[in-house]
């Protein structure tokens, strides 16, 4: 099946290309780029140079429906909501990227990040994390891949919301990022010469557009309101997602009920791999993977259980939760292209 | 002032070296170490070349008080204890960087530790965080140094539980550290093919040795039992540690009076530095230097304070305290020798 | 096919894993370890949960020969001899990763690495670099795969020494290796506190055991003895060898002819990428492949050609070029299980 | 003595800012930069916090004279000309960091800088490598500090050349550089995530605007034409230079006499350190400080001898060199505010 993604020039697009070279039922075959167009993908990427011969074409998103059968779209937020409406008009299934269809209030969405050019297709988006959303995922025409660190926390921490065992509020996230999450951007902030060997936090508390995309399917998953703060770092790494999340245990509640419940809930799952009691997850064992691992630690004395999680940020945290998507809108194999053993060392 | 170091061969002994060649007040006389004994410290260190002509020398710990006025130990645990015991008895003051002397009650010691070799001393020694004893410090003749995570999480934890604005349970605290804090051990799991590109938690909950300690002062600070969850990360980085404390207000405590108790605690001392709001403080800002950087932000939906700060775990969190302490036992001005701008870039 | 890696504990061991895994002929049946003995592949490597269930066992070699129809050895030098001996007693063709086939010359091996256990499988031993070597590795049943500092200094060099283009003395060769070249070795040289932000010369001159490989294979092409000097260096990476050799040109030789016997000794190979003229390669744009990339720059006023190339040491340097061997050896495609894109970013 | 820098919000600036604050003899007291004008030092740069109350100031180049006694201009290239003519008229001596008046011949400047706006002054100008015209910097009132490569190449190159020890043509020369050399651009090319774990060359050959610089003055030290061949990498690390130099040894000349020709070079330089036989330099041994260590290696079977050398580029390759030339031209000690340890670990 002929695929194509829109705004293939970023971290996200690339990594979406190399995923899809090797799709064992997809075939990429339009990328999209307005700054690179005609440009061979091989000449921005040396890396692909003998791997691929497309090149970035300039085309307006509509155009897209005699080439391929769904689209990626990796915009940037507010670009991407109104390439969507075209594709979607021009019937095309979308796997969105962008948060412009995560957030299902469209107050909220407009009150971080501006206007929506196209909020008549939000009722029609399903969020795209198949661990939650799987039987919506394969009726669904418009997925909305969900961001790196909702992936990371929503993971561990839905099941135990889901069953009640942890309080709603009063959830503490301190999360470290690679710096690819940040994209492609020509920034002093993001040079090598200002990261490497530094970590620092920004945007702490609830001032990072990815808590309220937390807060919105943790509290589906509750079934009421939950409240988390939130503290995402920049790591001196590329790639990469390590969650703490702190939460206070319901009256009564003992942590192998958690256990069990992380447990009962993945158990059949492939990408989530809740690890034995002892072991902590680690940024290098997911590296270049769609794994999420998970592991819960109890500090009785204090009344806490942490849920400690790793993704990559590019794979499970970005594209390869969306071809995981895809996989689930077309009927393929849920982990078709997605097999591949982590990058280690 | 002559002053040695016992155990100068592991990073936190090269740290005070390096920071005792520029002091204006002390001079390095003496260096031990059993394993590199009779070697030139520039053999051992080639940094050193042309900065030192000393030699480590194997010497039983009393055979300094000749030679030198005062003496650091930076040995490693259990190792530390009989050293400064017959250091004590030789009548010299000490500066301890292990962690025989932190904890004050000798059954939570033993607990962590294994047997004490010299509980004796447990009543002189004054814990070494100028911040919080310096008075003490002034008279002491034994100091021990704190541990790097605590120096952390206490700056800017103590002064609220000190004038009571927040629980003393329910105390979360994330940390990260640079991998020279792990010593220098050949051990795989310190390895650069394992650690680049890796982040990792480690002992968490309240399982890691530096938990007890954090206990320990808060709960002097508090004046009233303190309860923490503790989770350490190991960063690709080789220095510095940065810290994120959730805690919860006071019921009627505003954000504001948090501020001023930071600004007020710290706003005549030259090494910890209350950002102004919106600021967050970062590795790099502190890396070499003997400061630490401290802000608060604030989540009211979530009745949630996030403490952040940061520090260089052999400056502030191991060698340059040690040095301050010894500044202040031996009556010179506080900051001699600590005065280096961090490195940045 | 079913095959086996004796050996598989240290890092060519585990990217023969990762790439056997998802190969489409091989089946990896066997792995053994004296030291992990019985111990699960995803205990040791917790990047391999859900990949493998495969344990390590330990196991004499001969042992393998109901098991397996071939055999990688990624055994240290001298203990790798015997055990394919064994092997190759019990009829088994063999990848021997190690260096103990790969001089042709049993003095000259002994020089460098000791007293040799298997002398008598010399002649029956064929230098694993495909483009080089090809036809003889469709026959051979043991195949040398080569070191990585050879391989990066070989492809380049040979297509010029072959047609008598450059003075076959006076080559000079700086590479700069990631840090997974030296193993999984815990010595404190490669702790990462050491190697973080370091880069250094060793065994320069011609003191490193891949120098007499180099000077080998590079005779071979010419047809006549060459002189290298060879100078490695350990850089701040986990992965990768980026390699400049400097030659000059025989008397009259144009760039152009050099270019044009670079490009047609590639033209048809798809793993050595020639680049255009005006493009250097990277280590990143080969990271995680069995890539080589290549480029030739001329210093015509200093008489006086470049070629600098990159490739993975643990991809094309050791256990993907050691799966290509195989795949001839075996009458499969030559790029079976090794055409992933690289990892980038 | 007061003195100012011009364009101090580059990293070769903040360096020099870093380096003065401790300096026993300079006081800073004005900093420019059009950019930041107005802003405190330490909102810029929050490490600086507590160590300076300078802030930026926009400032025409003649409204210095006043205010300080010396200048150092942190300008780029072509930027500083001008500025210097203008401190020149008004009578300050300058140290100057850009490449304005490094080369002496201008139509050299010129067909690789551009036009230049005060050729006039290109007569005054001393090249600021104090190992090899210190005479003429104790009386210069403009000195033109070297370029980072130049200065690792020159220091090891230069004894050799003058007293014909080593050929004057077929120099290769291999050099590796931390990503600060590149200044503090936004540019997609010099990102965290672009760089990390990669290594790449760029204007190799002859095509880099240092090697004209490095011939200049190996030229001056034969007294006679020199040729080089340059290639300089990008690496992973943020300060430093490793550079390797192979050259070929003059009929008859020994390595002996060539490790003599270092040795009495250096013998009474504080700032380069000729490293025992058998030793190699390393970035961390010289990170953050004023040293250069140098060794030569012998490959007699290649006639060949290699000079290897490391150097930190903001301190012995820009900023540290720079306030040493300073302290010669105002009869200081010449290692005033240099003599600090490296940076290890």
């Amino acid at each position: 099946m002929k695929v194509g993604i829109l705004g293939a020039s970023g971290y996200t697009g690339l990594e979406l290309v190399r995923i899809l070279l090797r799709h064992p039922e997809f075939e990429l075959a339009v990328v999209t780029s307005e700054q690179q167009a005609g440009r061979p993908l091989a000449e921005a990427y040396p890396s692909l140079r003998r791997r691929t011969d497309l090149r970035f074409e300039a085309m307006a998103p509509e155009a897209l429906s005699g080439r391929v059968e769904l689209a990626f779209t990796a915009l940037p937020h507010a670009a991407s909501a109104p390439a969507v409406h075209a594709l979607r008009e021009a019937g095309l299934p979308v796997v969105d990227l962008s948060a412009d269809f995560r957030l299902r209030d469209l107050a909220t969405y407009e009150s971080w990040y501006g206007r929506h050019a196209a909020p008549a297709h939000l009722g029609e988006a399903v969020y795209g994390l198949p661990e939650l959303h799987r039987d919506a995922l394969r009726k669904a025409k418009l997925a909305a891949a969900p961001g790196c660190y909702p992936t990371s926390a929503l993971l561990p921490l839905a099941p135990l919301l889901r069953v009640n065992l942890c309080e709603r509020s009063g959830i503490h996230i301190d999360s470290k990022s690679g710096v690819s999450g940040a994209g492609r951007k020509p920034e002093v902030g993001y040079l090598f010469a200002e990261l490497d060997g530094d970590v620092h936090a920004y945007n702490a508390g609830f001032a990072h557009r990815h808590a309220p995309e937390i807060e919105q399917e943790a509290s589906r998953a509750a079934g009421a309101p939950v409240r988390v703060t939130f503290v995402p770092h920049l790591l001196p790494t590329v790639r990469g997602i390590a969650t703490s999340v702190f939460v206070r245990p319901r009256s009564g509640a003992r942590a192998a009920d958690a256990r069990a419940a992380l447990s009962d809930a993945y158990a059949s799952e492939l990408f989530v791999r809740v690890l034995p009691e002892g072991e902590l997850p680690s940024l290098r064992s997911v590296r270049g993977s769609n794994f999420c691992d998970v592991a819960l630690v109890e500090d009785a004395r204090n009344d806490t259980w942490i849920l400690l999680s790793t993704l990559d940020n590019l794979g499970k945290g970005a594209s390869g939760q969306a071809v995981q998507c895809a996989n689930l809108m077309c009927g393929f194999a849920e982990e078709a292209g997605l097999l591949d053993a982590p990058w280690v060392p």
